[in-house]
């Protein structure tokens, strides 16, 4: 009798992003006229770089010639791309990197959904909350948790983020071995500075702990002094995973192509306390259960690195952070408490008195027709915040902003 | 102190291809001018059909273009290809499905390497002897097994399939719970009838278990009445899930999409006995942990269904397969016992008096330069055997021929 995997059955049945679609479609069956403008989802709505469309469109070329045709290419990806990325968004900051220390993938979903695989069951497993999902959800999945209660599963640790701490986690009081940090953060917008990093490097190097960091959001980062990798960290390439990805800088939402570093330094523990490789494991990984990411796409994201891709994609991420200042600015002006939307592109607001995350949303649906993300939907923390996201379009955006403030002035 | 998936370690170190490479560097160091032909691995040759190309490039332009730039699509695939997919693949075998039993992906190897995970750890797995090493690794990388011995890791069943047999496999004696079946098999290129299907369909009903059915080469079937897909079978919509690719119909092997059918009527069950559909959970496993295929790649995957494009993939099989018969014709001419290569891509020999699987690799590559694939990398079963793929050029196919005659001749 063939049994299911029942830590499944301890997940929520409906993802945030579900409720959200159900709710907009039930406003819009009542108000189909209604003009709704969608700052929710992390999603970007700018097309892709020229130099990117190029180099697909010369990729595609190659495909249908025998002669340059590529079947089977390396799981890890190919030399030519990681290369690349080792070169402009590595030894820029002074961090050196191998070539097979580098993994190319389909997406950070993927790699930070499928990293927990190489970990042991047992390990206890640290989330910041407020928490993009994936992180928590794949580790229940895995069976790292027993059962949901008052909106935190047990065996997980939280560590809580709000405005009290200025959404800097504090060191875990328990003991733990995984811990998952996304800078800049989604869904907060907010930062570490390379001092309050470097706690959770010692911390880790301390407790034999990994650190699984998610650096999705690093080109959006505009401040001097806001660290773009873990890896500017000294001690970090001892303990530390980074996950970086062409959604977010280069609009690959679609498209599919990330990367994810994993050093040969770092080291955990078998059972007897022996150290072990991560990269050797994340590497069988790979190989066993993944094909690599499709030619064609390599080469798109190859063309970020050429001159004209990176001024291009400069281009993309200062429009949508004139977005963020757009938001920003207009929240404030309206006397709410903003944060984030400095060196990310999420901008998060604490929502006004009388308002929970999800009446928040309602009313915001309702009265401006605006649709955001409820705070509560990234963990218990969150709740009495919510996000909003820079990656519309500027007309929208202002629009949005506009009726903000005549509907929600307070 | 985080602590590694200890499971991982019991798998042998190298992997099957990574010693073959390793094996023909060392040849080729040794022979620098020898002309090497590669009939091992089952990568494709031929260029993307036109039809392919051009939807690629329709998609990429339409990347560039803000109205019809795709950013995330869903999950599980987008609408116009799987509607595609049903009405050609499986409407046409009196096989009816609904869009959200079919799942879009980026393999294969994907897929049934992640489809593990939705069952639990205690499950039986059977495999057949010779089998396709994903569907074992990637079991014990879970926990599914004991320690590798003499072959075979304990805990899991091996069916074996051999000449004696016919290489059909037999019914298991002892109850088992997943079953992974692949026909037209890799790698021996055998076929399984309808009636032999049905009793594993039956099987699987009568045990409560699932059958997980690998129909990556279904294409290459060229006689009538063997099943294409395992939803021919009367029952098979309760028990079994099937996998299916663009690789090696229409040379996606280095461009990436496949999918997998789940219908809702399959089940598997709670540790308390209740019935649950496996759909349910591969969609919560597909949303969590991956974010669909990129859009380009499915409006290429979607050209394959065009009539130009069914005309394209059907001219690409036919010249693979007649270097399949020229493979089977040679060997045979030579008084080699053959097997497969009639409705797969695949050839499975035995090997000549005196020779294992490793030895007759080396003698091949030594006398003939020709690289193929030893039978007993895919199993203790397969020791005594070796594997031609009909993947290469016709040209090199017919050189390869006539240099086995001349240097192997018995």
């Amino acid at each position: 009798m063939a049994v299911i995997n029942e830590n499944y059955l301890k997940l929520p049945g409906s993802y945030l992003f579900a409720e959200i679609a159900k709710r907009v479609a039930t406003f819009k069956d009542d108000n189909p006229k209604a003009n709704i403008i969608r700052l929710g989802i992390g999603d970007v709505t700018k097309p892709l770089p020229e130099a990117v469309i190029k180099g697909l469109h010369a990729a595609v070329d190659e495909m249908a010639d025998a002669r340059t045709f590529r079947g089977y290419g390396p799981e890890q990806g190919y030399a030519f791309l990681i290369e690349k990325i080792i070169k402009t968004d590595y030894e820029t900051l002074g961090v050196t990197l191998a070539v097979d220390e580098v993994f190319v993938s389909d997406g950070s979903k993927s790699d930070v959904g499928n990293i927990q695989e190489i970990f042991g069951v047992n390990n206890k497993v640290a989330i910041t909350d407020p928490v993009y999902p994936v992180y928590l959800d794949t580790n229940v999945m895995a069976g790292r948790s027993g059962q949901l209660s008052s909106g935190k599963f047990a065996g997980v640790t939280y560590l809580t983020c709000n405005a009290g701490n200025n959404f800097i986690p504090a060191l875990p009081e328990e003991k733990v071995d995984i811990i998952y940090l996304c800078y800049p953060n989604n869904p907060t917008g907010t930062t570490l500075s390379k001092a309050e990093l470097k706690k959770w490097v010692d911390y880790a190097k301390a407790n034999g702990s990994i650190i699984l960091y998610d650096a999705a959001y690093e080109a959006y980062i505009q401040e001097p002094g806001v660290p773009h990798s873990i890896y500017e960290i000294e001690g970090a390439k001892d303990v530390a995973i980074e996950f970086r990805t062409f959604s977010k800088n280069a609009g690959f939402t679609g498209t599919r192509c990330a990367f994810t570093v994993v050093p040969k330094s770092v080291m955990a523990f078998t059972a007897d306390g022996s150290q072990y490789p991560l990269n050797s494991l994340w590497n069988r990984r790979q190989t066993t259960k993944f094909n690599g990411v499709p030619y064609i796409i390599q080469k798109g994201a190859e063309a970020v690195y050429t001159p004209e891709g990176q001024q291009q994609i400069k281009e993309l991420i200062s429009y949508y952070m004139a977005n963020a200042k757009t938001i920003r600015d207009g929240l404030k002006s309206i006397g709410l408490d903003v944060f984030g939307g400095v060196n990310a592109p999420y901008i998060w607001l604490k929502t006004p008195q009388g308002y929970d995350s999800w009446s928040f949303f309602d009313k915001l649906l309702t009265d401006a027709h605006i649709v955001g993300t409820p705070g509560a939907g990234f963990g218990p923390a969150g709740e009495g915040y919510f996000r909003l996201t820079a990656f519309g379009s500027q007309e929208s955006t202002k629009e949005a902003i506009e009726r903000i403030k005549v509907k929600l002035s307070l």
